[in-house]
């Protein structure tokens, strides 16, 4: 357990995303001549579904381009008031449980706003995306528990516990995992609503990894569990699983209790998601568009693992879901950001280090596997020759 | 001067819009089967003009459909920066000192987090449009100074001396004006510059309305005045000028200093604005796309004008830019709640209470002219027959 505040002023804990350095460096490198091989992007490479744009371009043809309510477009959240019900067994009222966002991160952001108050502690995994600033930014302190590589990063109950306080708020929980790859099975699900329940806690499902997951690993959402319901934020959105990141279309659902709060400041800070994307999402949501892509992913991650078992010093658990691999560093580069910035600077193999998403990142890195086999292997050629 | 806050949790003094209650009213209204007349809504009522949705379309075509640098991208950056060089007067680096944001709305929400800190005041005209919201998100405190409606809504230079404190952060100007139609002329920006300097204050300059003038009203932007240029921020964004508000697609531009601390908040909001949207915003910058709209906005206006002339105890002054315009109520009508809702759901004619922009809004409604001239006239009708 890491209370990760220490400084006073609000913006000083607010900090540039730790990954944007690399994209940065990959920039000035391509701009002088260098080929990077991009394995650092958290984002599908695939073309958003063609069913999909020309749904997006329908809406323009329609005159869809004005405000929409601040809960998004009716036909959507009908559609993913029966989306939650089919695919996840959570029954959401479309009329005031759900909320369409501007991407999942404004999903997360506003819920934050909304329920963290001065004060509150935040349960965040260690590693894990960029929660904290969004807790800080409702005056909120993040406190990691974590993940444990040896059962494939799933979250560790002992941290748990020693994690949690009398001013712990809400526990965040995201599984599919970025950046390990992990997903939480059933016993640790069952485990998690004990100990939410237990401390009396609010429970945010960051799920945008959902339609990634790989050897018939199982999707679970805590709201489909009653005790849970009452107390969980279910967040997800459409740029992962249909390769929508630039439409900026995500939503959250809840009990209305909740979804008020939320709402609330979900005025001030966008209005509403794009009008386009709101249409195009509908159609998104007819079929499994995504599944051409999930299956790319998945010959992705065999060729990424075979390669990692070659490299001396490199291993990691074969990712469940998601589209990145959290490997330790190779022998004699036990220092992550040393060994990334050197291959990247040396060899244009573009990786981010692992203390980019917490302490327990040290001596690992994430591979997005957002990239061709074709390159998957151009990098790890390259790495194995300067190696 | 009134400091709008006496209330301790910060989610208390975040209400629900004001304007949502009409809403909500016109929709069962028309549920029922009765025909609103909708003078209710701050939006433009025309399709986005063709060129800008092919603009869309083609981006889909091109594939544009991933994120984009929480900047936004590049040809819009630049566009923009010759824009406000042209337009404005005003040079910005288009490298680091404009913002892309997901409507101007974000752009108002994340100046106020980046650089309002917790107990700073800020002065907002009484009435204005939502600002307190995110102020008070921010941690600070809302406080108003006066437009006076015998100079045409111009801000009142002795009620911001008294209104202004040692604790006092950041100024917002919003000229032209929601929901009064007011233009600040040069005389007052000179004193409002003077102001601003001698308080040693920044300035949020909300421009959203910048391309919607009359009568040869000018546009002065304070950012041209190379006193101003440190401390301002300019907020605008192309929903007003393009009807593309449901693109969601607004900008902020400022010297680098500020960007800094406001893009590391906007990475947590929304990542980045839609990419689409951003591809059609740089086709929309290259003509006079606004100018059939505006044409049609001086058109109503005058209709509006003209019926308010006839109706005892409405007055105003007439608007120079904006599509609204901010009478007294009619004789008899003392309590603008009243008033408002008694018409809407007598008549089905939809205004907005003046209150619900601030305390000054006492005795006065909101007529939006977002809507034709015929519609305008059989509102009028029907308030003439029932009065």
């Amino acid at each position: 357990m890491v209370n990760l505040d220490h400084s006073a002023s609000r913006m000083d804990r607010i900090p540039f995303s730790g990954i944007r350095k690399i994209f940065e460096e990959c920039d000035q490198l391509e701009q002088s001549g260098t080929d990077v091989v991009h394995l650092e992007i958290g984002r599908p490479d695939f073309d958003t579904p063609s069913e999909i744009k020309q749904a997006g371009s329908q809406a323009l043809s329609d005159g869809h381009v004005h405000y929409t309510s601040n809960y998004g477009i009716t036909p959507l959240r009908s559609a993913l008031s029966d989306k939650l019900s089919a695919e996840n067994g959570i029954n959401y009222d479309p009329e005031n449980e759900i909320v369409v966002t501007t991407g999942a991160t404004e999903a997360v952001f506003v819920t934050m706003l909304a329920l963290v108050e001065e004060g509150d502690e935040v349960l965040i995994p260690d590693p894990c995306w960029t929660y904290a600033s969004s807790i800080r930014m409702a005056g909120g302190h993040p406190v990691t528990y974590e993940l444990n590589p040896k059962t494939g990063f799933k979250p560790d109950l002992d941290s748990l516990t020693e994690a949690v306080s009398e001013r712990t708020k809400l526990l965040v929980l995201n599984s599919p995992h970025n950046p390990t790859g992990g997903v939480v099975d059933r016993d640790t699900l069952n485990a998690i609503e004990d100990f939410v329940v237990d401390n009396d806690l609010l429970l945010l499902s960051d799920e945008i990894y959902e339609k990634i997951r790989y050897d018939g690993s199982e999707h679970l959402s805590p709201a489909a569990k009653n005790t849970l319901f009452d107390r969980t934020i279910t967040v997800n959105g459409f740029s992962k699983a249909y390769s929508m990141t630039g439409w900026r279309l995500g939503y959250l659902a809840a009990p209305a209790e909740l979804i008020d709060p939320i709402v609330r400041v979900r005025q001030y800070t966008t209005t509403c998601a794009p009008s386009i994307s709101q249409h195009a999402g509908v159609r998104a949501l007819q079929s499994g568009l995504h599944e051409p892509m999930v299956n790319a992913f998945a010959r992705r991650r065999e060729r990424i693992m075979e390669r990692i078992e070659n490299i001396p010093g490199m291993s990691c658990p074969t990712p469940s879901g998601a589209f990145y691999a959290f490997p330790t560093t190779p022998e004699g580069y036990p220092d992550e950001e040393e060994f990334v910035w050197s291959l990247l600077r040396e060899e244009g193999v573009a990786f981010v280090p692992g203390s980019v998403f917490g302490e327990s990142g040290h001596g690992r890195f994430r591979i997005a596997y957002s990239n061709s086999v074709e390159r998957i292997d151009e990098a790890f050629d390259r790495l194995e020759d300067w190696l």
